[in-house]
Parts: structure tokens; C-alpha cells; sequence
């Protein structure tokens, strides 16, 4: 254990509710929950066993409310410490209150994240799981949450950490070198660290490459709708938010934090780019900001270009899209008022010889709804065509990124210099790769990072 | 039980949380909560033990969430019946999710109260009581609170039982007597029958009266502060908001319903009526908007009449405050800008007199602070001063009031009738006093009574 206090919060949604869920976190979780306890005694209750009582003010024994506490003994809980839920009825007074009167028991309120970082530290997680929570709680639509359950079940950090072992073990024929420098041997085989470095390396850029995508998901994927006025981008828009919202909103008993602009096709979050300000002018300001809102779209995973069938001849796209239409952005063709053309498919063709970049030409209507179905599915095909199929492959945090990225440079600087630099040179950079790798399971870590990290969790958590 | 089917809902607040609870209660909680389950099979579980397992999507095995699921079997349960609670991480997704599984799994979805309801229907708790646990949720200030948890320790509802009781017994003897009415015998005393019904009815009415403060307590009780135009009246409600707000929100992890224009005075939250529309006017339509809000003045629990040192002579109050000035109606004289008086005192004797209706005067200043701390002492004593010291004697629920009245009216026409009645009339009016106590507590109910009580609650309580 590394801490010696208890702490404390309401780890349930703020505002008003049936119930409320206070959690008490500590060596003295259970005498200090037990002091504003009248009922059978906290102290003595069985590890996983709940308990009806009334939470009172013990200096005046006056009742707060009826509660049912939940014990959970260490090592058997969340944090590995002793944990006393303790649910109350969800009035905002009533969850004010009994935190007070836990704090004047003895306990403080606990900083954002804290329970889980304590998770952590009594590794009962690792960081790479711990920081899986946080996701899992931001999670707002199906493929986010499957990506985020899947880091939280640690087949990432089992994954990060089998690369790991196989360079610690040549690690330690390096070090062994340097012990034995003045003999000249050679413990660690040459061309079998080169050869896993080298695949190694390739491993961590694929890893990194998911990012960009794995980013995309849990953040809403990027979409562009582009086109001259008038083609009908807020028609299109509209007819793509009415009828999913419905689909998503037809639980009761739960609320869903909207976004505007958000739409969840097929499970997955799209979050679409207002491309209104983008016209010609000859306002050297305006046109920074107009070249700002194009690098926005070049950026986007997804550009979808609405034409009209009264556009015989489609200009030349902007120079800054252009350019960056890679591998992450697909361009879609959308030939918009479909039904006002006598031949869509001719037009079409027509027009997709001028974009020749959009692979996927699609004639729609967003007033009939022809076409829209396709759409959607073309969408949700592309947004995760490049992920790998095994979700728990895919990096959906910076801070992993980072590190993957960091760890495979240091692997190139080891592959690089195998020809010509020392055993000490090169065991130095292995261990900087080993070290980037040991951050993102936080084997190694700092008090800074883990700051950082649980800094960005909800209170109670 | 009186039903055979399962429900569930979110139980926690609405939103994103570190956790959220799903509650699921019937006959098959424990076997719906169960094939949604990986882990120690909840169907053997122990009543009142918790569990960490695994939700999954029983269609697929796709893993949901890690939760833990605590297991209430019948009847050591809220509502009689077994239930299963699921704590799960609080993403929006995921509370969807789990109601949506459940649900697929054989439960439906709870409406609101229906878990209070199914409680009352069990036996688990009374009329009464059960609305209690809605005001305890909806409680925002410690007095609010403190009424709501006396309701649900029941003092009122067996106070109402015994008086009812007592008229039950005579009641019981009058009907005996029309058992036996060709005989011509009382069984039932009349004279005491009289006492009774009449010191009843005394009690009755007494409680019915303590619904004004109850009542205001429970919503805010309804302040207006009325003076010339720059009197201060926007000063002094900005330097009573500054200073209660900090105490309040200065416990984190909470948040609090902010509703403009009310303070917490001792814990008891006062609702600021805004005066700003009442001036003179000779335009009729005007004036009787002019009217209502002079009628919502009159109506408060405490006008504060704010004055300055430059007002020698006060105005005649409007006739329409003057008029409704009651015991109910507190008028407190309060000359502000004392600080720039030469004489406060004397200012506020000669002002006192124009103004005496008011029992209180108190010379402040909204600038400097000076009296506002008496000004506030005077506020909150006030408001509580028409309370009885019982706590579990003040109506704070419109229906019981109505309740009341209706059985102290059935005690008025038997009292009334006593001496010209038949035997069968008096039993007929006694019996319906007894009916409106009853409906009090729930003992005699109607299904359009119910749906009406609980439909005010939240989903998954």
C-alpha cells in the first residue's frame, strides 16, 4: 500500500437520482464509514456482504438517510484496499452531506482518478488498463467502447510486453558484454538483434499506425462534406442525423450527451467538419482563414463531395486537399438531386472522371432518400477499412502513440549504428526503447505522468 | 407480490460518472441479471453478497463491461421482491447498453416510482413513507431534507394511524348499533363519540395548517423584497447570494442544482420573488399584470419592505399586500444605505411608524455588510418560527393536506349532524373521515391514486 489515508467521493453521475454511490477508499475505509453507521456493525461484516442502516451525523445522531453499505476488504477490491460503497438516496443535498460527514470521520475527497490510480499503484492494473477506464467512461458510441474494453481486458499491454521481454533478454547479453569489455566476446548474437530490431520496429509502426484511426473512433471520425452552395450539404446532413438519432435514442432511462453534428452510423461516431466558410475571396485575412478550414478537411478521414447533376465539368479540388488526400482520407463522389437528372449514372460518370480521386461515386437524393443507405454503408466500410482486425491492436491513446513512436526511433538509432557503434552505445539505445515500451504498461514511470494521466478522470473514479 | 414480471432501469443519475447502477427487481431478476453474467453464477449467490463478473451480450459473448452485481433475495429487499443491482462504469453507451440487454434477456423497462411502487404493493413501506422517499430525492436544503427523512421514519403515518384507530373503534360500535336498529340501542357512547370526532378534528386542522410552511420549506419558501426603484433591492440579494453561495458549493465531488434567485439560510432555502415589474401605471392591461405580481407578493412567507434614510414618509403599502398581510405573512422594515443615515436609528423609529405592520426593523447596509447577518437571522427564525418543534408533524405534501381537510369536513358534518342524524348518517360520515386518513397512509387506495404519486418520481426509483 502507498498511501496510509482514506478518501472519498460520490462515484456516481452528478445531479439528482434514485441513488447515489459514495466510495470510501483506504486502510480505514471501514471505521470510518462504520462511525456514521447505525445498523450491524461495518466492522465486522465479511468481505463482498451488503448491509441496510441509516447513515447518521454522529455528533447529533440525527439520521442523513437509509443506506445500504457494500464492504469490500483488501486485497479483494477495485483499489486493492479496504472499499465501502455506500448508496443513498440521489438527492444533491444528501450526496453533499455525506461526504462531509465522511471527511469529518476522518476521511478527504479524492482528486480526480484517484481511486484508480491507487488501482495502479497497488497493481491490481496496469497504466495502459488504468488509462482504459477513463476511456471507457468517455466512451459515447459502440466501436469506442469496444475499443476501450478491449484495452481494459490488458491484451494490448500483454502484447506490448511480450515485444518487451524479447529485447530485455538481448538487453542482458549486451549488459553481460560490458561486464566482460576488456575480453571481447560477444554474448548478444549481431544478427539476431538486428533481425528483431528490425521486426520489432515494424510492429511498433504498425501499432502507431493505427493511431490515426483508433484516434478517429473513440473522438468522433472526421467527415467533410464539400461543395459549391447549393448542393445540398445541410439537406444531406439532416437527413443523415434524422434518421439514426432515432436509433440511438429510443432507450429510455439513460441519457445521451449529444454533440452537434455527431452522427453514429453502424455504432461508430462521425463527427462532420462545417466546411461553410470555405468560398473564394481576395481578403488576404479571409483567405488565411479559408486556408485554415481546407487543412481542417484535408485532415479529415472522410471528404464527401456533393455535386449536382447541373455540374457538367467539376473544378480542380483545392490545391491543399489535394495534397494531402493519402491513405487516411477517403474521397466519396456524391451526385446530390439524383432524381432531378434523366440519366444519374451518366452524369455521374461524367463527373468522376474529373474526380478522379474519389474512388466511391454514389448517386443520392437527400430529399427521397435515395441513395442514403449506401452512403452510410460506404461510410462505416471506410472508416474501418484500415484498423486492423483484432481491436485490441489498435492505439486509440496519445500518450501510447508517443511512446510507440519514441521506442521505434530508438530501435532505428540501434539498427543504424550496429555497424559502427560501441556495445555500450547500442545497449544504451535498446534500454531507451525498452523504457518507452515500459511507459505505456507503466512499469516505468513518474509521479508527472501519472498526474497527467489521472488528471484527465471524473472525480469518484 | 403482485406482479410477475421483471423491471429495470439506471438507478444512478442521469449522465457520465465514474459508476452507475442498474437495478433489476422480480420474481426472475436473479436469472435475467444471470445470462447476461460471466463469473460465479449470481443464481447461487447468497442474499446481500457482491460479485465481480463480467456483462456480456449473451448473443455473441461480447464482453460489455466489468461489473459488480449485488444480489437482494426476496423479501430482504426494497421492494420485497429479488433484486439484482449491476454496477457498471458510468459511459452513457454502456448504461444504454445494459438496459438493452437486460431487457433482451426477459426484463422491461421500469417506470418512474415503479420500484417505490412495488414496495408499497409488498408492504415494504407505506403511502406515506414511499412519497417521502421522492421529496428525500428531491430535497435540496437541509430543512427540506430533515421533513422528508422524519416522513419516512413513519412518525407521521402511525401519528394519522392512531388517531384513525380511534375512530374506527366507535365506528365499529355505531355500525353495531344498525345491526341491532329495531332495537333502539346506543353502543356507541354519543358524548364521547362528540369529544372525540372533536378533539380529532382539532388535530386534524392543526396539521392541515402547518402545510402553508411545510410546503414552502419543501420549494423555497417564497421572500419578496419591495421598496422605491434604487432602494438596493438587487444589492441586497447579491450580497445575501455572495455570501451563502460559497458555503454551499465549497464541498467538491457534488454538484448543486442552481436555481436563480434562491439562497440557503440555515439551511433552509429561500425563493426570491422579483418585484421589478410592480410600478405605477395607468395603462389597464398593465396594471393587471401589476396586479398578479402584487398578488404573488402578497402571497410570500416574508416581505422585506426596503427603504433609505431619504424617505421621511412612507407610502401606504398597496392594498393588495396590505390586505393579505396574515399570520402566514411576515413584514420586516429594513432601511438600507444605514451607513449614510447621521441617525440610522432614528431614521428607521420614524419610518417604523408609517410601516407598522412590521414587527421588525433592522437598519443595513447591502454595501458594506452591516446588519445583513441580523437581516438573515431574522429571515431564517421567521420562517420557522409558525413550525411545530416536531418535525414529523408538518404537511409537506399537497395530497395529505387535502386529505386532511376532507376528513376534518366528514368530522365537521357528523359533529354537526350528531344531534338530528340517523345512526346509519353519522356511521356514514364517521366512515368517511376514517377513508381520507386512510388514503393517507395507503391503507385504502386507488390504482389512478398510485399511477398519479408515483409518476412524479424518477426513472429507477
Amino acid at each position: 500500500m502507498y498511501t496510509s489515508d482514506t478518501i472519498c467521493a460520490i462515484s456516481t453521475p452528478s445531479g439528482r437520482g434514485g441513488i447515489a454511490v459514495a466510495r470510501v477508499s483506504g486502510p480505514d475505509a471501514i471505521e470510518i464509514a462504520n462511525r456514521l453507521w447505525r445498523g450491524r456493525a461495518l466492522t465486522e461484516a465479511l468481505t463482498h456482504t451488503a448491509h441496510l442502516g441509516t447513515v447518521v451525523d454522529p455528533a447529533t445522531d440525527a439520521p442523513l438517510d437509509q443506506a445500504v453499505a457494500t464492504v469490500f476488504r483488501s486485497p479483494r477490491s477495485f483499489t486493492g484496499e479496504n472499499i465501502v460503497e455506500i448508496a443513498v438516496h440521489g438527492s444533491t443535498y444528501i450526496q453533499q452531506q455525506l461526504i462531509t460527514l465522511l471527511c469529518r470521520a476522518g476521511a478527504r475527497v479524492a482528486e480526480p482518478g484517484e481511486f484508480t490510480r491507487r488501482a495502479f499503484l497497488n497493481q491490481r492494473l496496469d497504466l495502459a488498463e488504468a488509462e482504459a477506464v477513463a476511456d471507457i467512461i468517455a466512451s459515447s458510441s459502440r466501436a469506442a467502447h469496444r475499443l476501450a474494453i478491449s484495452q481494459l481486458q490488458g491484451h494490448f499491454s500483454a502484447h506490448i510486453d511480450r515485444l518487451r521481454n524479447q529485447l530485455i533478454d538481448l538487453a542482458a547479453l549486451l549488459e553481460l558484454e560490458l561486464d566482460f569489455s576488456e575480453e571481447d566476446v560477444e554474448f548478444a548474437d549481431r544478427s539476431r538483434l538486428l533481425a528483431l530490431a528490425e521486426s520489432i520496429r515494424t510492429t511498433l509502426r504498425q501499432l502507431a499506425d493505427t493511431f490515426h484511426s483508433g484516434h478517429a473512433i473513440t473522438q468522433g471520425i472526421p467527415v467533410a462534406i464539400i461543395g459549391r452552395p447549393n448542393a445540398g450539404k445541410s439537406s444531406l446532413l439532416n437527413a443523415l442525423l434524422h434518421t439514426d438519432r432515432a436509433i440511438v435514442s429510443d432507450i429510455p432511462g439513460t441519457t445521451r450527451d449529444t454533440v452537434e453534428d455527431t452522427i453514429d452510423i453502424d455504432g461508430i461516431t462521425f463527427r462532420f467538419i462545417d466546411t461553410a466558410g470555405i468560398h473564394h475571396t481576395a481578403d488576404p485575412i479571409e483567405q488565411m482563414g479559408i486556408e485554415r478550414a481546407l487543412q481542417r478537411v484535408s485532415n479529415a478521414s472522410i471528404i464527401i463531395w456533393l455535386t449536382t447533376p447541373d455540374e457538367a465539368d467539376l473544378p480542380a479540388l483545392p490545391a491543399t486537399i489535394a495534397e494531402h488526400l493519402s491513405t487516411h482520407t477517403h474521397l466519396i463522389l456524391a451526385l446530390n438531386k439524383a432524381d432531378l437528372a434523366a440519366d444519374a449514372a451518366a452524369v455521374l460518370a461524367q463527373q468522376a472522371q474529373s474526380a478522379s480521386a474519389a474512388r466511391h461515386q454514389i448517386a443520392i437524393s437527400a430529399k427521397t432518400g435515395t441513395g442514403l443507405d449506401q452512403l452510410r454503408q460506404t461510410i462505416a466500410q471506410l472508416a474501418t477499412a484500415d484498423l486492423p482486425a483484432d481491436e485490441s491492436m489498435i492505439v486509440t491513446n496519445a500518450r501510447h502513440h508517443q511512446a510507440l513512436m519514441a521506442a521505434a526511433d530508438a530501435l532505428t538509432a540501434l539498427i543504424d549504428g550496429m555497424p559502427t557503434l560501441t556495445t555500450d552505445l547500442l545497449a544504451f539505445h535498446l534500454r531507451e526503447a525498452i523504457d518507452h515500451m515500459a511507459a505505456i504498461t507503466g512499469s516505468i514511470t513518474s509521479d508527472t505522468i501519472l498526474t497527467t494521466i489521472f488528471s484527465r478522470f471524473c472525480i469518484g473514479k
